[in-house]
């Protein structure tokens, strides 16, 4: 797992020059596009310049591991590209077509959408064209209990009738936002894991409304966390993926890939972050000393890098399993890096904002925006403790086999 | 300690009748005023509904030392009201008149200000109908060590001529900002703690350019953190405050009781987001029990109420200390709480984040804001490593007292 | 609280004047004597040197809240004379007989003893000529849920026959321990908390083996914790105190005031500690600076004074609240400075033991000792945990008086 | 990384059989003759019963990494034997001929040593017939600074004289120690690294006085912590190893593998801890449910199971690198795990303690003596602080390749 095998080190390499060359460069023009519009779901022009500056270096659906669709890669190596576009979470992964949720869209497409719906979505949004959205969580119950889930489908004939209400729909007020995957219940009396469906539902289906915009602390993305209605939406039956009952199988199978892909971001914005507290540090003087000279900065400094290099090794230790015995197999790691990935990188975000003082909390340095989503991170996907509980019952269970499952 | 004053008694009864009555009402009304405004510095006529309210039960100018000016609170009979005016930090401070900065210049302006400064500038603030902010910080050096200000106050006959740029003077966007107290230097030549000056300086002075809000994470503060440009500001003579080169003196004077403030106020904010995780805790079911019946919520629960407890003990403490044997002598509680109470505040509302899900880091709960400023305070007035710096040295000294002054 | 009264002032006085003319000079007498003797239980002749010159002055069962029996201090008054004696945990409590646990028995038997019992036990107690131990936990049952007892105590005529196994019993290989306190339960078909009581039980009653000491970490204490196997011992049953079933509320009278002595004790080495790491820290150069000129030290000089300053205070408002309102209003506090005082010192010990490198964790310095020795209070009258649980259900049932106790 | 080699996983597999079969069974019999026997020191049968068994399964020297001597394993091969080894720090290591410093003293001599020193002193070592202590460490100067050893070798004609004191001396009160490689200052006047010696000194050199053995924590180590004075110590000038001023270069080299056993072994102190924390909560019932039900417990086993997987791989990375591009490429991975993996298994440790109430900080578990042992790898070979000092250079000088090398 240390050595890349030649063509991800190519990817790598590839990739590395194109943040140089063009993703960097483009961070501050971005910011002037987004100010200049006044609008915080504006779709600026640089990205699509950076889509297809990425594209015309093949550095596009890197994610996608069927080599139809993509390169095709592993999990073990695709991981470290994850990682690199991390460093510029707002633009690397949309500029090469790699940003979620729409990857997890395309993924589920790929394996249980019919030819009709891969299509009409699966198509445009490997071209980039359009974007998706995941309409998972539900405002009125705890998410980390999937089971919770009460959006409505309803059979009506050849159709389903949705009526509930969703929210943390991410990229539903993306500009180019055409289409979503929605998770609800289509049988209330089935056993437990085979209630829920998932449909491909179009955006513009009357009876979607999108109430708002949900900030993160007090950033408005750009794609948007939408609060999102459904009053009797009526879709087609041919609408749902995999099978009446499927969603609960269908949203476990898209947990392991999207995990490596928001754990190893998640470390690359760390990366960033140590090397701005570095950068920092050098630079500010306080008392007569550089802050780099301080043996409290040393420790922070030091602190991060141990704790980066740890939380990546796990990562592509559970990328490594994923590719080699299976997701199953692999679930106290894929648990395991959801809490300490993100814990991890809040930690080097919050030291660095120390080191930049007043303006580590403003907009003059990312910092801040890391931070906040960060934060997201340790409650989207169910929070840590739901990931404990499942680590802690196989290690219970690894002592007494019969553990749980008494009486 | 533990008992408070018999007038200090009666404030606190009528300030909490008073949020229960009038300020948490208020909530969800100003939010809708803010938003339906459009404009994150509008100023909302609920507050001034509130002001008069307050007014009229004699819950004003409650900070003000000087009996001439307020009730004449000490910083132990203040600092209870304080806590209580935290719980809902965007309302009750100022619609009591007790919201920083004001508190600071007032208090400085009464100890400091001429008889012409008072009547211009101290009164309109003590009857809250303007505002005022105060010009420290400056972008381009480290802020934790004073001696580094670098705007210039040039003398020029019976004017001294302002030239320099200063970030996060707070209120400079709040619609009723009249006047400015400005930190610079007048003497570069002078003993170091000697070279710099306060002014005071209306804001409409020509010259004056507020050239942006600073963000505190995404959120625009209603007060506004306004970066400001002087450009050959010209003020007369007189708008000094105590005397060329009393500058410092003037900072180091208004520092403590603005620390007892800021860390009752985070204390009241923790207090608040305890209510808030123990309710969530208590309505949220997963798995089949609702989430107050985990241990490891209850243990959140436990330590946040053992850490706030410490917390606030300490800011009495150090406002007890303040009132019996002043602030030189209570230096190492003045730095400790300044270290102790953000940080417990912090500590506190992370977890209540974590107990809401998504809607804790949105804007349905004020957690995510109560982060996000909370953070601030362990940047604002020092970073925590300055303080401890000086905790460090007075411990060192107390055991060795010839220590740093050797050689 | 801040204010000591005027005679808790002269016993702080005298008493600090104690340790430094008496107690810290002996400390190395001790250890020779100890070391000399060979025999981890021997009773060395500069405890009773130190005992006399205790008493001479007056420094005597200050603990003891009743005026008869001492100087009646409140327990806001003896804290900070605890704390003093706390750091010199091995020889100033008991040189002033305030040892635990003899405190609590001579509590126990001044409040509930019978006039024999008093004279026969408690009289020699005070005088300090006999030692007492108090043989509450089992090995078998987890102690943190005290309905757990085991040991049997059966009546048969006007005797009861014990019958059961205790460990922990500190005080027990005391040289000159002659007497315990047992709890048992008598009627295990009673109400939960009326099956136990309280027998005193005279070490030399037929039955009773000590069979083994119970080292802390590698330490063989001087009192000694040991297991103690009951067979058929036969006492008469005016042994019983307080009336048969009375054993658990005896119990629950000796926490409070047990509880503020260990926590201050534990905060008078917290402060012994953070002395000899800054001594430490002075005296030791790497890489051509004194440590303590290092940020890092610097910062844990730092934290370790706030953390012992706000542990402290939390303990002196529970012992205020005691004093005042009594120990059913002040559960919370009472919990919480169990949970507080250990781990703050735990956390100063710690860094002195990693600024003294080596010699910190063996017996040239008292750290290893002392971190030891704290480690067990994090488990002593119950684990963290429990007390966490029992502060969580009073701010649970504060937001909501009916929690837990529905249906 | 994740995939043994074949012989590698043969020897593991080996190892575990051994370990059921042999170590494990022999951990009970090992305490009584150790309680028997009355002297710490003492050289129990079982020990060389479990010598004889481990030699006749080929498990003998597994960590020399020379093919001539043992069976030649590269880092990656033997760290995961050395973790199974941790499991029962104090037979197996011994028991396979792979404790340390005996291993440490195995490789200088090995790649330092004369024929002559080969012949006399690593073949018996290898043998397993005499152990061998390392004498680097002075009570008078701080370690962590390596420059600041003290004890002096003068060249008296064809002799060096020793004058000095040493301690954590370890190995040098084990029954078998027949040889002491000292480290000491041969030319005060020779460039700073070039100043020091290393020389191979049997123990009954006269002038050489064990004058103490250490405790850890209360602990008497069987093997011993000894404190060593020098007193005219003449060697002839033959014991010198690899040349008059070698000192520093041999130490440095010996550091890298011996990184490698100390912190595999503290992970599977670590595993050992975490089975013993599980097994003890499935076992305790409280307030009537198994302790590990609750949600912090289940939360601590969670944490301890992400802390050891991201400690281990960190150090198996280290192991690896060393392998593949040498000590000095992997000087950031080498310093990182000697500050990361004593602090995951100390936590470890101690969350184990407080499941196990009394029992943990007793003899009854071994989790005390670990949690001591433990505590001392973050001193030995150098403080923490000094380690994150390494990383932070290097991370300065990664982005500022100039750093700390200016005027």
């Amino acid at each position: 797992m240390f050595e890349l095998s030649d063509r991800a080190a190519r990817y790598r390499d590839d990739l590395l020059t194109f943040m140089d060359e063009h993703v960097y460069p483009a961070e501050r023009v971005y910011h002037e596009q987004m100010a200049a519009a006044g609008d915080p779901h504006f779709h600026p022009p640089v990205l699509e310049e950076l889509k297809a500056a990425a594209r015309e270096r093949g550095l596009w659906n890197l994610f996608h591991p069927h080599p139809q669709w993509g390169p095709g890669l592993t999990n073990s190596e695709y991981a470290p590209l994850a990682e690199i576009m991390g460093r510029s979470a707002e633009l690397a992964p949309e500029a090469t077509n790699c940003n979620a949720p729409d990857t997890g869209n395309m993924e589920v497409l790929t394996l249980f959408g019919s030819e009709e719906q891969q299509r009409e979505w699966l198509q445009p949004l490997l071209e980039g064209t359009i974007r998706s959205a995941f309409a998972m969580t539900e405002p009125a119950v705890a998410s980390s209990d999937a089971t919770n889930i009460e959006l409505r489908m309803e059979r009506d004939g050849d159709h389903y009738v949705l009526n509930g209400r969703k929210w943390w729909t991410s990229n539903a007020l993306h500009a180019n936002c055409r289409v979503l995957i929605v998770m609800g219940k289509t049988d209330p009396d089935a056993p437990v894991h085979r209630q829920q469906s998932m449909l491909v539902v179009p955006m513009d289906t009357p009876g979607i409304t999108v109430v708002r915009n949900l900030p993160v602390f007090g950033y408005q993305d750009r794609e948007g966390h939408a609060e999102v209605v459904f009053e009797d939406v009526r879709v087609p039956s041919s609408a749902v993926l995999a099978g009446e009952g499927a969603g609960f199988l269908i949203a476990q199978s898209r947990l392991g890939p999207g995990r490596i892909h928001h754990c190893m971001r998640a470390i690359g914005i760390a990366e960033r972050a140590l090397d701005l507290m570095i950068d920092r540090a050098q630079a500010r003087t306080t008392f007569g000393a550089p802050l780099a000279d301080r043996a409290n900065i040393q420790d922070w400094i030091a602190e991060s890098r141990i704790e980066i290099d740890m939380a990546r090794l796990l990562t592509l230790k559970a990328a490594h399993l994923m590719d080699t015995v299976g997701n199953k197999a692999a679930r106290t790691e894929i648990a395991a890096i959801k809490v300490a990935a993100p814990q991890v990188a809040l930690k080097v975000v919050d030291r660095a904002i120390q080191v930049h003082g007043g303006g580590g909390v403003s907009d003059d340095f990312p910092l801040a925006s890391m931070y906040a989503h960060l934060r997201t991170l340790r409650l989207a996907d169910g929070p840590d403790e739901v990931h404990k509980r499942t680590i802690a019952q196989l290690e219970l269970r690894r002592r007494d086999p019969s553990w749980g499952r008494k009486g």
